[in-house]
């Protein structure tokens, strides 16, 4: 069966929290991961919370990219919603470059939409 | 193990292609959904594409809630990142009201940010 899109889902652990505090580098992240796909931005939302910890979301061209930070359990969850195939190791390379060699990623990989062959019953 | 966020996942098959289309009838999808729960909206962003199809994100106080239509598939990706409860039943019914009891709703979640108690080589 074929899926529309592909959903990573990265569970990032192990972060200094100066890294994930505030929207700059936070930002920088983000930019960096695009950047090493073929994925296109079309629009930004940042927010800065206080004292600490950031969501950004990137609406793409090909679905969208969102993070949310919690400095104080040196946490991050990355999303990649793709209609495009991306390189999810490459990512990780990029996240590991950015957030230290120390951190601990967790990849979980759905695919979305799903084509319906079955009854509407039997799901 | 406490998680951080809960991510619910919601794969729509089955939708009538005209209500999900242009933007104004899946922006107020994502309002009744929000409406329906105590999530506060902080920004928003929506892009139609051509010739149909839709992506809306809401960046919100608890996380987000995100939107991808493909009317040509009668699809919509909907996800909702949370870092409170909310009841994932008020909003299938939400769902069904807008979108029609006959759509078929398949739903994932997904704890996000488990606590890690192991080494960084066990996992």
């Amino acid at each position: 069966m074929n899926s529309i899109g592909i959903h990573y889902i990265w569970d990032v652990h192990h972060i200094s929290s100066s890294l994930i505090s505030v929207v700059d580098p936070v930002k920088t992240l983000l930019d960096s991961i695009i950047a090493s796909t073929q994925l296109t931005i079309e629009g930004e939302n940042f927010k800065q919370f206080s004292p600490v910890g950031v969501t950004g979301l990137y609406l793409l061209s090909e679905s969208h990219i969102s993070i949310h930070t919690w400095p104080e359990h040196g946490y991050a969850a990355i999303d990649l919603f793709s209609c495009i195939p991306v390189d999810p190791s490459s990512i990780q390379n990029v996240i590991t470059d950015i957030l230290g060699d120390d951190v601990i990623i967790s990849e979980q990989v759905i695919q979305r939409g799903m084509a319906l062959t079955m009854d509407k019953g039997v799901l």
